[in-house]
């Protein structure tokens, strides 16, 4: 008899965003006229960079003659986009990453979810809270944590509190944690961690010979100067840190899938008699063997976005998404809410008046404002109290969803 | 202290092309003016068809157009896609498969590779033995087996011998076993399995309450009508078969990735308290949160291939490498040698000469006839005594290749 994978059954039945779109269906279905203006899930709006758009045809032209096609490219990517991403992110920022140590892949949500199968099972989880749920899942489901209690919590995962007092950033764990999650610029707070909070977590990784998973997919969108980009400025990083990035929100590939992990050789996990094994080695066995690499014509879209025209480009895009921040979170705050985020991230954390419970807002502002947004609580239990708006938005749909909160009864 | 995942340290050190490469290149650096043919790795080599290159420049444009771009897609695939396939490949056919049983993406090696994530560790799983070493690798990885010993094998796995007395077709388990792997047409021997094997299959599956694991990613070439294309041409199969199949070998997508997985409704694996689940709704779970779909444009130019005019280039493709497998079937039998495979599938399974080992046979092939090929024992032990060559070179090269094969003094 064939047997399932427990660890699913673990899991509760709906989905965060099915669940929304179940809620904004019924609303649509008795109010067909209703004009909703969709500030919900992270998806972007504008079109892919004129560079992509651009080597994309040329490459599919390649594609089409015989002489210039490419089949099975290496499976951790093209040189001509390690290289790219390698010097725009690393290189000429000083940054020591070796071009062996970047895998590019078909997104940050893949790498994040793929990454923890390259562990034990008997390490301790950290997991910030609220957060990008993917972490979390993709642990339940490898069977990382025990079964989810009546607080909303998994059983042996050590969750990190992120709380207004502290600016949002994830508290030091109680004990002892072997793997811990970041995210930063963080989804859905729109906060980001500071070299002084990264280097704590260095140092806690250090010593405890744990390893940070550390996300960092929303990183162009940071505007501050001292905000780090990437955990390698943190000194002694490359021991303890994967890092992981994306094209989705850099450049608008949500829907043309690309990312990269960066696994430095110098980091360490163990054997249970302690023998330490390079996790570079694990990644590259895992990533041969259980995918076979991005689409050419897609890393050629995503390589172009480093020329200097490319980078001209996705500047006015995310300049573009940040100015819809911007507007939502000085028109929030002039309407008398509470604002996180929005300076370094596309994500406005909004605190809901009067301690409503977050899905008693999104009832609210969908019936009353027509606006989607995503409940907090959604995101783990230290969510409740709190909304998410996306800066993904066009223009026009951000104007108008301000005005319609400046008009919402609080 | 982050621990590894030791199942990892189980695999052996180097990887089957890679050691075949390194062979290669310590052979050209002593002969740099050696003409070497590469019949070894199983990419393809002709342009992909008009149809797709036509339909991805369409969608490259769409994404530069903000009113037709596309964010993130569902997961599962687009629906353009997902009805292009069920026509196609099943309803067309006679076939029930319902389009939320369809799964689009980056291809049948990842499909390959993930599924046995949604089964328990303590599945006996089946082999057979040669056979493509992904459906063993990832079982490795996950834990499914024990150490590998001195015969080659791994402690635990039910290997189905593969035997030229049976036509190559994998030998029922001697006990029970809860997860198959299957490979029609077969990878690396070229060979097919007929309606009543896959009859026997089947019925062995509802007897024992096991799950089929089908790779079918070589369908398309299937020449002879009487061979099963798909294993829900068996009744029954719906209860307990998953069906992989792919347009890497079917349109030449190897560097543009694109396959799909079929998981019916029926088919159903269980608690280790005997309940029932439906296998469907455990991979939706693992393929909504570990992937993010297959990108839009890539989608577009697999669904081209189903037009009319898409399946006449197909046909031709599939055609141009049919005749180069003739070729070297005729031509390697008619130099005396013992072929099986390349008349449903794009692989000769050639028997060595005097029963040299196959590395041997390989080293041989390279130094006095310049000619790549892969060693039947990297596919498994009952490889042994074997050699695949592969249909997907260009005429010419496959031509000279068997003239070579002609005068090598066997």
């Amino acid at each position: 008899m064939a047997f399932i994978n427990e660890n699913y059954l673990k899991l509760p039945g709906s989905y965060l965003f099915a669940e929304i779109a179940r809620r904004v269906n019924a609303f649509k279905e008795v109010n067909p006229s209703a004009d909703v203006i969709r500030l919900g899930i992270g998806d972007v709006t504008l079109p892919l960079p004129q560079v992509s758009i651009e080597a994309m045809h040329k490459a599919v032209d390649e594609m089409a003659v015989k002489e210039t096609f490419r089949g099975y490219g290496p499976e951790q990517g093209y040189d001509f986009l390690i290289e790219a991403i390698r010097e725009a992110n690393y290189t000429s920022r000083g940054l020591k990453v070796d071009s062996d140590e970047i895998f590019v892949s078909d997104g940050s949500k893949s790498d994040c979810a793929n990454i923890q199968e390259i562990f034990g099972l008997d390490n301790v989880v950290a997991i910030p809270d609220p957060v990008y749920p993917v972490y979390l899942d993709t642990n339940v489901m490898a069977g990382r944590t025990g079964e989810l209690g009546a607080d909303g919590h998994f059983a042996g995962v050590s969750y990190l509190p992120c709380t207004a007092e502290s600016g949002f950033a994830p508290s030091m764990p109680e004990g002892h944690v072997d793997m811990i999650y970041l995210c930063s610029p963080n989804n859905p707070t729109g906060t980001t961690l500071s070299r002084e909070q990264l280097e704590a977590w260095v140092a806690y990784a250090r010593k405890e010979k744990a390893v940070i998973l550390y996300d960092s997919a929303y990183a162009a969108y940071i505007t501050e100067d001292n905000v780090p980009r990437s955990i390698y400025e943190i000194e002694g990083a490359r021991e303890v840190a994967i890092e992981f990035r994306s094209f989705s929100k850099t450049a608008g590939f949500t829907g043309t899938r690309c990312g990269y992990t960066v696994v430095p050789k110098e980091l360490m996990a163990y054997t249970k008699n302690g023998e330490a094994r390079d996790l570079r080695s694990l990644w590259n066995r895992r990533h041969t063997t259980k995918f076979n690499g991005t689409p050419y014509i897609i890393q050629r879209g995503a390589a172009a976005i480093y020329t200097k025209e490319g980078q001209a480009q996705i500047k006015e895009l995310v300049g573009y998404y940040m100015e819809n921040a911007r507007i939502i979170r000085e028109g929030l705050t002039s309407a008398g809410l509470t604002c996180f985020g929005g300076v370094n991230a596309p994500y406005i954390w909004l605190q809901t008046p009067n301690n409503m419970p977050s899905w008693d807002f999104f009832n609210k502002l969908l019936s009353e404002a027509n606006i989607v947004g995503t409940p907090g609580a959604g995101f783990g239990s230290c969510g409740e109290g709190y909304f998410r708006l996306t800066a993904f938005g066009d223009r026009e749909n951000t104007l108008r969803a301000v005005e319609r909160f400046k008009n919402l009864k609080l």
